[in-house]
């Protein structure tokens, strides 16, 4: 198999791919998520075994705005989950380290979410101008070649290592519980696992999971709506590890839930087609998988 | 009285803040949003009189991440909201319309939000390289300065405006329907208004509104949590508005939830306090504001 991830080396979704890669198996990158999941769910031909690992929620920052736009549009399959632990680095250029002492700092460049994650260490920093960046591999990148000034990165262990910089301080996050949680994605089978009770996919963890995730999109908007969609839960005793809500996007106040739940040692799969039975009388239901729970901070 | 929002010219808080502002009243601007919340509140003597307007949630992208950061930590109370259409255009700098039949475009600067929200657009313009930006007067800005090759810029109609562009297309936006919610934040007074009934603040509009926003922070973690902070709305007919579950940001997989509720035609201050005093023996609850609901499309 070949594993597709968000570029360039040196990203998180790089290092969480090698953590779970099998040996020989290869892995590509693409310049944002959006490709990842095309390379997975459209470009059969060309990649005919593909799996795909995205980030989808962080436990600072929420949930990844690209990688739940793309799970409710595009035709795939969730098969597993992983926790990465987030540690950022404090790194400037070669032989620059010194100049930290006499020089004042000019500039740093930062992801967005790394800003965000690391947020109360910049504030620390006094004037320094944070540049953003288009991923933690680029911040890296610019410190490298920006040598008109003393700049620094917030980056990751491996960007720094790969662009050569000199790591000053480590563990710079906010929170040292900080936690990405990536999921796997797979091109959807014709026949959903889990629901119908069969497991005639090709993978190897389809319908075998505890974990179920599901996009569920109210049909319309009254007092208690979303009160009735977890009473199903409630009343089961299911335990739901995460609900999100994010916009319809064609409209304010429209919203639709990402929800995550879990059966205890083994998915009931006819109890499960009865909650989601009973949930489609009320809202539409996409299943996004079925995959076994993973641990935090064990992948 | 000051505006405080977030700059430089030519955001859509710039917008929002003109269309609001009373005559003379002055518009100040800061580099994040983070700094405008602080203006208001812990720059008392340098800014007495000063009230923020933030952007909160957009009809397509979802909640501000910052905004929802600050409303959290931050000790302000929201006096209001309003809603702005959000229309983008597509810009080169002056003279350049003609290249566009001829040169294929190279660039296209685009705020990160700006990208998601025109991305069918965008995926209609060939390969040309977006290139992210800090915000959309930055995307205009650059788009004017960088003449080596043919660029364009995904902005506002007032920055385009500002740094002289020539518009090419308008309501390049993905959804007709995209609008931005932005709240309007002051100093917190030393009572809360609308749960004491008192409305001795300084302000104009306390406890006269019948939207209330809060902030529930569970204090633990079992099957049925949600459900049952939900069941105080249901019980008493109480229409959410919104709910979005954030991180709470120590610990994977333990959300707060963003709640906007409204009375019908007044705010009921003794039943708002007995449903806050029911919610508190769950969870902690911080109130962040009570202010008259805005229509959609108007302000």
């Amino acid at each position: 198999m070949t594993i597709a991830v968000l570029g360039p080396k040196g990203t998180f979704s790089h290092e969480i791919a090698e953590t779970v890669c099998d040996r020989d198996e290869e892995i590509i990158f693409f310049p944002t998520i959006r490709e990842v999941f095309a390379a997975v769910t459209e470009r059969s031909s060309e990649y005919p075994d593909l799996r795909g690992i995205v980030p989808v929620e962080n436990s600072g920052a929420g949930g990844v705005f690209e990688t739940l736009e793309c799970l409710l549009k595009e035709d795939c399959t969730v098969r597993a989950e992983y926790y990465l632990p987030i540690r950022y680095v404090f790194a400037v250029a070669k032989g620059k380290s010194a100049d930290m002492q006499t020089q004042a700092l000019a500039k740093v460049y930062a992801h967005p979410q790394a800003h965000a994650q690391c947020s109360a260490f910049l504030a620390g920093l006094g004037n320094a101008a944070v540049v953003h960046t288009t991923s933690n591999a680029k911040s890296a990148e610019e410190t490298l070649n920006d040598v008109s000034e003393l700049t620094a990165a917030l980056t990751t262990r491996s960007a720094a290592g790969i662009y050569g910089l000199e790591i000053i301080r480590e563990n710079i996050q906010n929170y040292d519980t900080n936690t990405t949680r990536f999921l796997e994605i797979r091109r959807a089978a014709p026949e959903k696992p889990g629901v119908s009770g069969s497991s005639a996919d090709s993978g190897d963890c389809c319908g075998c999971g505890t974990k179920c995730s599901i996009v569920v999109m109210p049909k319309g908007n009254y007092p208690g709506l979303l009160y009735r969609i977890l009473s199903v839960f409630a009343g089961r005793e299911i335990n739901l590890t995460r609900i999100e809500s994010r916009p319809s996007g064609d409209m304010m106040g429209k919203y639709v839930f990402f929800i995550d739940y879990e059966f205890g040692s083994e998915l009931d799969v006819d109890g499960n087609k009865k909650l989601l039975d009973w949930l489609r009388t009320i809202t539409e239901v996409k299943e996004l998988g079925y995959y076994p729970e993973a641990k935090i901070g064990g992948v």
